[in-house]
């Protein structure tokens, strides 16, 4: 569960660097919670190929989040940011608004 | 000036997706202000490569920029950040030093 978690969040940020095909098929299974049978017969392509492209992506997308983090780097910005919502006095709203687009 | 900083910048980001080669090559270039012959003997890469070097890499950087934003996004919210610091009441110097672990 966790694992699914963060793939889904690594192809929201590194997605774009998949082939289309390979974005589909991370997304249907990732997301839509496809089976590969399911995705197999959705984008016609073989189950075996479709497992590899998963297998496949799966290292891929992770390997781009060892290299260059931005999932990490974001999500603790992201709870320093609600640090400071979570801790500003309730009169700030205008602050807290201000904040709040930055998440 | 303006592309040698944007270079620069997405070289920060980007720099891990490169080998190391094409790294020191394009650190050089752009920090370091080598000229193409001094880079060449630097590294022992011929005139010619070094300049295809940087011609790739510059072309490379810029399309992962293109795709993932990130340099725009978080200049963005720097930005955002920065207008917040700048707007905000003197006495709440607590949320200010927060604030500017963020950017």
């Amino acid at each position: 569960m966790e694992e699914r978690f963060l793939i889904s969040n690594y192809l929201d940020i590194y997605g774009k660097l998949l082939t289309e095909k390979q974005y589909e098929i991370i997304d249907l299974y990732y997301n839509e919670d496809y089976s590969l049978l399911e995705i197999s017969e959705h984008t016609g392509t073989s189950r075996q190929a479709v497992f590899d492209i998963i297998k496949r992506c799966n290292k891929t997308l992770n390997s781009y989040e060892e290299k260059l983090l931005f999932y990490k780097i974001n999500k603790e910005k992201e709870e320093k940011i609600q640090y400071i919502i979570d801790n500003i006095k309730s009169e700030e709203i205008n602050i807290i608004d201000r904040l709040k687009e930055l998440i």
